[in-house]
């Protein structure tokens, strides 16, 4: 068990992790710093244990481990504060959903002798804020916790066990695999999302039809994820915004090829796309990455 | 209630149809048209009162309604092999999800004094076969019927009495508008989901990396739709390719801008298009093309 436990930023993922960690008894003392007054509000009304606190001065060099869950943009300054108050022994991680780019952020403004273990838990959803958050977010989902060559093996393994802990499934990688990876399992998606919703908008102007109406053949599926939080995805675009501009080219080029096979009527080689498509379909259920129960739509 | 209703092709939507006009009795005789054997021993399980025919020659000039539920790339054979034996009193319709082209073939494969009124129910799954259908898989979805200069404003009453029995919402359009707004609603999400996944399998063969395992951050809410009907989609794509091609070409130019945005940081355009997106699937919500529960994954 943890002695004491500090979240900075109490969103969804944050208070996710709170009511976790005060469920399972992670931690004895939890503390809590959230800017958002609104939130705060919210995360009184949990049962929870925990403290709120606002001056971090007096307690950062007695916290054990300390989890920023911010959104990204305001990392820089919140080690840039916290940084002189840090002790040597304390696990720090955060949640980022992109790395190479916060690892500098890290190695530039930290002390040498405090050492940083990114992590990146898989959940999350396209809504936001603590009222949303759950114990059970984590149960089963992937947590790529990020390793590099001055990784402390030791932290490694109490930060392994702490998202085991919350349920997660843990895997080990470099900040440059898991940039690229997510690149094209998340940020591309979320990206395509936001593009069809903008291209539906654009093309209900200038037909001046009513098309949202009609959404429920393809476009409904899309919109859910094009509701996520937009600073946090602005975040992870910007952040992320060389390996997504390569897989948005690749994107292009398929498509591109795609047009060219219906124009043409290419027979063959659509069925083949087609199909495989579906093979991909039966990994992903395989691999419990959805389940197999078919949509019909709403209800 | 009708006396003779006649289904030619019956797979999800055909079944489907078979089981509501059967539940409802909507008509007196239900006969059924099908070709492929497993669909044929799918169909005898259910307990709907329906008889198969092969032979339709002598049943077809007694039919009040015929409905064909096949892949579109098989109407004109049938419309071949079926017009001479038909009754101008007959409500014919069709199911397909283009209509421009599909008309053209009416027109050129029917005698004149035989009229067709084309319908669209806009509901459907990734999954097809009679095993999947449902009585009430049009239950509160739209049904589009295509009027046209010559449409029988008598039937068109009669055809849209029985898509409200079935449970639509029917509404009334031509066949241009109709295939402008589903190449955006319907066969463009379709098209990029598909494409989503071509980029992913080609990604993962390039970089050698296990992508499909991390689908949930995204990915995995475009497979589902990817794994719908090859037959189906094919026949969609190179039905619709006109309008199809504007919409890739138009989701092209907001992806590169999107792209450039994210490469040059450009915050606040950024953020306006995040938030926009948002803005959609509120309206979208708000019209009941989905359901307002957030996603926290499979489960």
């Amino acid at each position: 068990m943890l002695n004491n436990l500090l979240i900075i930023g109490c969103g969804l993922i944050g208070s996710s992790i709170l009511r976790a960690c005060s469920s399972k008894k992670i931690a004895k003392n939890i503390f809590v710093n959230e800017k958002s007054k609104s939130n705060i509000k919210k995360l009184k009304r949990l049962k929870n244990n925990f403290k709120i606190v606002n001056d971090l001065k007096t307690i950062l060099p007695k916290m054990d481990f300390i989890i920023i869950c911010t959104h990204m943009s305001e990392y820089e300054k919140i080690i840039t504060s916290i940084n002189k108050h840090l002790n040597t022994k304390t696990i720090l991680t955060d949640v980022g959903s992109s790395k190479e780019n916060i690892i500098k952020i890290f190695k530039k403004k930290l002390n040498k002798d405090i050492s940083w273990i990114s992590s990146h838990p898989i959940s999350g959803s396209e809504v936001s804020g603590p009222d949303h958050g759950s114990g059970l977010l984590f149960k089963n989902k992937w947590c790529i916790l990020i390793k590099e060559k001055n990784t402390d093996n030791k932290k490694l393994k109490i930060l392994t066990n702490f998202w085991k802990r919350l349920g997660s499934r843990v895997l080990v990688m470099d900040a440059k695999k898991h940039d690229m990876i997510f690149s094209l399992t998340s940020h591309l998606p979320h990206l395509i999302a936001y593009n069809l919703i903008k291209t539906a908008t654009d093309f209900e102007k200038r037909k001046n039809y009513n098309l949202i109406n009609f959404s429920a053949g393809g476009l409904r599926d899309f919109s859910r994820i094009a509701a996520s939080n937009e600073i946090m995805w602005r975040d992870i675009f910007f952040s992320n915004s060389k390996n997504l501009s390569q897989v948005i080219n690749l994107f292009i080029q398929n498509l591109k090829s795609f047009k060219k096979n219906i124009q043409r009527k290419d027979d063959k080689i659509i069925i083949k796309k087609l199909k495989d498509a579906k093979k991909v379909r039966k990994k992903i259920i395989k691999l419990k990455q959805d389940i197999n129960r078919p949509d019909f739509g709403r209800g």
